[in-house]
Parts: C-alpha cells; sequence; structure tokens
C-alpha cells in the first residue's frame, strides 16, 4: 500500500535567502515542519493546533532530523515540497520530505517524531505512545 | 486614483510563533517583506529576483520600518495580508501592510524604501534615483 | 535622573544575512527584543523567565515597534547594542536601542510594550496594568 | 592527535523558541553554523568574511546536516556549544556539533561541507577542491 503524500508549492522569498543567494540552510528545516503539520492536517482531517487536543497527546515532538543539500534553491525560485510518512513504528514515525526546483530534486529531508504524552508521574517529562492503529490506516492510500 | 493592492493568504506555522503561543513580532516584518516583492511583481509584472537588472537598480532597500500589533495571530490561523504604495516621493515610497485574521485587522505596518541605485564614485555606497514615472503609473488603478 | 542602559556586544552571523550581504530587517527586531529582556534582567535583577510569575503579569507584549535603517550592518560585523527605557507612562513603557557597528549608528528601534495580566472575566484577553513603582525606580541611574 | 574544539556560551532568547517554550529544531541549525565559522576563525586565525579571499575559495557549502534532539532547551538557558572537526577527507569533511545545557547533552549535530571552488567552465557551478594540508594541520591540537 503507497503512502499518503502532501505537496505543497511556494517561492523563495528574499529573507530566506543568505549572502551566497542561497535558501540559508535551517530554513528548510523550518519547511519539513511546514510538511509535517500539512501531511497530517490532509492525512487524518484534524487541524494542527487541534491534533493535541484530539488524540490527547502534547503534540509530535522530533527526535531526529536530517538533510542533504543537492543543490540550492535561490530568491524566487518556485519550489515543491512533497512529505509522506516513510515509516510507523510502535511509537515514533519517520517523515520523508522531498523539495525540487524546476522539477529537480534539491534538497531531501528525514524528521523522526515520537507519539508523545506527559509523563503521569512528572508533566515536566514526556512518555511516548503506540501510534493509535486509526491514526496509521489514514497515512495509506488504497 | 486607487492604488493597487496585492492580497496573500497564508496559514500561520508553529514555527512562526513563541512561548506564548503568539507570532514572533519579527516575522511580520518578513511576512511585510514578501508583500513587497509580491506587489511590486503584480504591479510591474517583474520578477522580484529581475527588478534590479531590469530597472538598473541595486533594489529597493528598506529604510523605516513600523508595525502596531493590535490582535495576536496564532499557530493555524488563516491571515491575510493586504499591501499596496501609499505614497510615492521622489525617490522613495511607502507601502503599508495590513494583516488580518477572520476578517479583523491584527497588525498594521508601514515600510519606507528607496530606488537606489550603486553610487558612481564609491560603488560600496548607494544613492537614491528618481522613481520611473512609468513605475509609479503602474500601481495606479484606474 | 539618567535611565539604565544595557549594551551588549555581539558578532553579525553568516544566516543573519540577505543576498545583498546585509542583515535582514527582521532581525533587528530580534535583536531589539534581546535587549529589552536583557535589560530587565539587569535593571530588575530577575530573570526573563521568570519575570511573569515575579510579577504576577503574563508578561510585557509588544504593541508598537520601528525601526530606521542608517547604515547597514554585515557578516562577521562586531555590533553592540545599546538599549534602556525612554519613558515610563502609566501603564506602557518604551524602550530605544541603538545598535552601532565600529561606533557608527547603524540602526535606531524603538518598542512601546504594557505591563500586562490576564483579564480576569476573560483569560484569553490581556489587561493593562499600573506599572509598579518599584520597577520603574529599579530603571533609573543617581 | 586530539582535534581543535571550539567552545560557545549564550543563553536561549524568547523568539528561539516556539509555542510548547522549546527552541525550535531549525533554530539549532543557525546555532551549528553559528559554532563552524566560529571555529574555523579560532583555528585559522582569518575572519569568517576573509575565508574566501584569503584561499580562493567560493566558501564552505554545506552538503549535508543532521541533529538528534535529546532533550529541550528553554528560554533564558544558558548553553554551550562545542565545535569541532570530526574528520577531513580529501574535499569535505565532517563538523560535529554538541551542545549541553546545565552540563548535559540536549542536541548533537553533524555537519559535512566542502571546500569549493567556482567552476572554471561555468561559473554558476562549483567545484570541491582538495582541503589544503596547512588547514588540515591547524585544526590538529598536539
Amino acid at each position: 500500500m503507497a503512502s499518503f503524500v502532501n505537496r505543497r508549492q511556494f517561492t523563495i522569498e528574499w529573507g530566506y535567502c543568505d549572502p551566497a543567494g542561497n535558501v540559508f540552510n535551517s530554513r528548510f528545516f523550518e519547511f519539513f515542519d511546514w510538511g509535517t503539520w500539512a501531511l497530517f492536517e490532509k492525512a487524518l482531517g484534524v487541524r494542527p493546533a487541534d491534533l493535541a487536543g484530539v488524540f490527547g497527546i502534547i503534540g509530535i515532538p522530533l527526535v531526529d532530523a536530517s538533510a542533504r543539500f543537492l543543490a540550492p534553491a535561490r530568491f524566487g525560485d518556485v519550489v515543491e515540497l512533497s512529505s509522506r510518512v516513510r515509516e510507523f513504528r510502535r511509537s515514533s514515525f519517520d517523515i520523508e520530505h522531498r523539495l525540487t526546483v524546476s522539477g529537480s530534486l534539491a534538497v531531501e529531508g528525514l524528521e523522526t517524531r515520537v507519539w508523545a504524552k506527559r509523563h503521569a508521574a512528572d508533566p515536566l517529562q514526556i512518555k511516548a505512545q503506540p501510534v493509535p492503529e486509526e491514526v496509521i490506516t489514514r497515512f495509506q492510500v488504497p
């Protein structure tokens, strides 16, 4: 079964770019975050700001992020970010992001996040929870 | 004669917001910059990245910016940014930005920018130039 | 009586700068925010993260911000930001920021903030409160 | 032989943090960039803005970045970032970043960068160059 993909087009703004004229690296990690929230909204039909409340979690905190920079994106470029869950494990999952410029892959990203509740004994700590089966199912495309 | 207005809708992202849950103030000045480039593109029909080349300028550097924060914008809010040139003077101009959340004005901004060339005698300096009449005309709506 | 001034030196990072090689404008508003928190910490002897708890407020939200850009700051420049309260009014106050590069004024900023509590009847609203006399006194230099 | 380490202490600012009160993930990649430039400045004795000119390169572009988030950093935390080159290869190298909060490791990062020139035939392309032996030597601590 294939995994649901969210696609988003946007334009590279002046303020995203560094003195070399390229998008500064940290911005791509912002883009990945945009992509993850939008993917979850589309797959689950739940607004990002309601995700925690609906599922009784504190959120889906990031534990690992990485990116490979293959080609630059520059001011005025129209880019497409496609995001999909690559794998669900018991209480964590990997989200894959691909950013293309004019159809060519420019940046590849990977985020690992956990399905997390507040710790019962210590509310300052978080505790990974099994991802509900109903959530996982929603990311599958028949 | 009325002035051309550019409108842009977008969603407030998680990474734009501060620990109080509101968009952090500096982000609004990024939004204003987005609005100005988009306004110039729509009015002049010139891609932002080509603006300098087409008009023989180094750009439209910002000399003054201000904002009034009337109401917060928060994660997941769909906002509208409307931008228009309020006034053209000889070599500078004011751009007015209004950001609304659910139709209510949340933030008002004002940017003053100059139409600037590189200084002939000292290329590290910039020099304000008269805004061409053909440019000003394009911002007027009959 | 003079007003307490906080000074902070820092270096302009690569990621602060835009394709023209200058600090992108929104970053200066971030710097002003740094300056305000540091000023309050020095004047009041209270850590920023404890300010709300110690004074029973929700914080010192920004209602107005402005900047004049006189000269650029560029990658590698060592700058100095000096911040001081220009005026306390009943429940709001103005903070003045001056950023210098090699001793020359490059950017002037002004923030207006309010001393704010949560609204008793509607906790989603905030309500301006009189700034305590003990707070105002701490910003005065004999 | 050990590798030269650059250490830098700084305070987590309000604007770095997200609605959960934690530093937003993309900021750590900004911090890593700060660390790399500072490390090169200390090891080579060359100001970051002069690096390209001194060595006849266009810079040290990032081709790969990753981070593991072990514990949050929050508003007001005083953190230490330590950065060192983990390995030099022919024309690329890995820089390791460790961010601690109160002495505990909070975030681990890794950047891969290349020693890059402009391509002779196509100035819009870059070309990896062997890292000069004199550069590598400077990062070694006897």
